[in-house]
């Protein structure tokens, strides 16, 4: 049985603030997985963290994104440094919480084709799984064939690892309990993104939103249903409940 | 033309006192790479550092070994943090003169099956020498199935890297200037394990001919003949030369 929870960046960084941790935040997803993994819930736990106020504002300030690359290497430190030291953060406060995390570097894992499409080796991701530990990967920059590096965010990570791994519960613990209808209220399942389009699209235009939609479509794609809540129902998620909205 | 280059651990670090780096050898090290780049030198660089006083100490403490696994994660992080922070030092001095250098964590990268052998994916290394940055790679730990984790040392990932990325030339720069023969004389070609048997034989027991004897095995066993010689000679062998001795 295996688990993979996307800690989003807006819910671990103050995103307002360029690369400031929500600290209690943080820790009190660390302390929900490990109460988790102390009552024998989420065995095979992968764990995925988005880039928040660490990762976005350095990439933008270089103009990388995930199709718009740089051979700059100044460019990819900062980003790779900036996550990295995210990643830091997170590993030492689920390590405070008796989850054994170990990092896995995604710039280290794979490389995109000359086309964009990720080919990221799970070889590390799976032998760590199978020893009992707790891979912890990252929204990063990656080596992209033709384009020098581009970005791949926590979500792309998290889709192409659901497939690699064939994952059976997919977590996105984001900063709103749910994927929201016109009138702010959580829709409960989505099968179909024809039958949303129109809600998600309504505000496609703020950064939250257009994410949502996004992660909605990449969602739908995959054999496994995911499920997208707010942090106050992460232990439920772990303890193999269906918090928030259900897709696919 | 692809070229491998190991510096060993005990050039850049101060084998005696614990994660202590050797500074002026690191960076003359650095500079002769950025001077060969600047010539048009060594085009496609791979570089591979061993861990000197950061990893084996680390590891040693914790009595882990490349058969000996660990399933302590406080151990693991003890050792890759080590091997992290001696990758920055020689990333950072890289980067000062002029060298495109990126990091790519082993522990990221692969895995060891469960009868020990090394899978290391080789994508993010050959990508990111095809967009022209220099990769550098360390000894670190890594999973092991059924054994949790295990060393791979920087000699390894040569061999591996070598037969993987079908290398061109293959250099060692050690802290001596070669195999040295019975009499302290650098052997200047070594084609046959059995030849030099007794010579690497009989001093077995220190840990630098043990080494060395390991690493001319594993040197016999590629495609392409490797060259083991002092840091005095790095930048004759980044222009193309033989110095030292010459394997396979």
């Amino acid at each position: 049985m295996t688990t993979i929870l996307k800690l989003g960046g807006s819910v671990i960084t103050d995103k307002d603030r360029a690369e400031t941790l929500d600290d209690a935040a943080l820790e009190a997803a660390a302390e929900a997985i490990g109460n988790a993994l102390a009552r024998g819930q989420a065995a095979d736990l992968v764990v995925v963290h988005g880039g928040g106020s660490f990762g976005h504002v350095n990439a933008s300030d270089h103009g990388v994104s995930t199709t718009q690359g740089s051979h700059d290497v100044a460019a990819l430190h900062d980003i790779h440094g900036a996550m990295k030291a995210l990643n830091g953060f997170v590993l030492s406060r689920l390590l405070a919480a008796d989850v054994p995390a170990v990092p896995v570097h995604p710039l280290s894992a794979g490389a995109r084709t000359g086309d964009g499409s990720l080919e990221l080796n799970a070889a590390a991701v799976t032998t760590f799984l199978g020893e009992g530990f707790v891979p912890v990967l990252h929204g990063d920059v990656i080596a992209h064939e033709g384009a020098g590096v581009t970005i791949v965010s926590g979500d792309e990570i998290v889709t192409d690892l659901a497939t690699a791994l064939e994952a059976d519960r997919i977590g996105l613990c984001s900063t709103v309990p749910g994927v929201l209808d016109g009138e702010d209220a959580v829709i409960e399942r989505i099968d179909d993104y024809g039958a949303v389009e129109s809600v998600l699209g309504a505000s496609d235009s703020t950064d939250v939103t257009g994410g949502m939609a996004a992660k909605v479509r990449a969602l739908l794609g995959l054999e496994a249903s995911a499920s997208i809540f707010g942090p106050e129902a992460l232990e439920a998620f772990l303890a193999g409940e269906r918090p928030g909205t259900t897709i696919g």
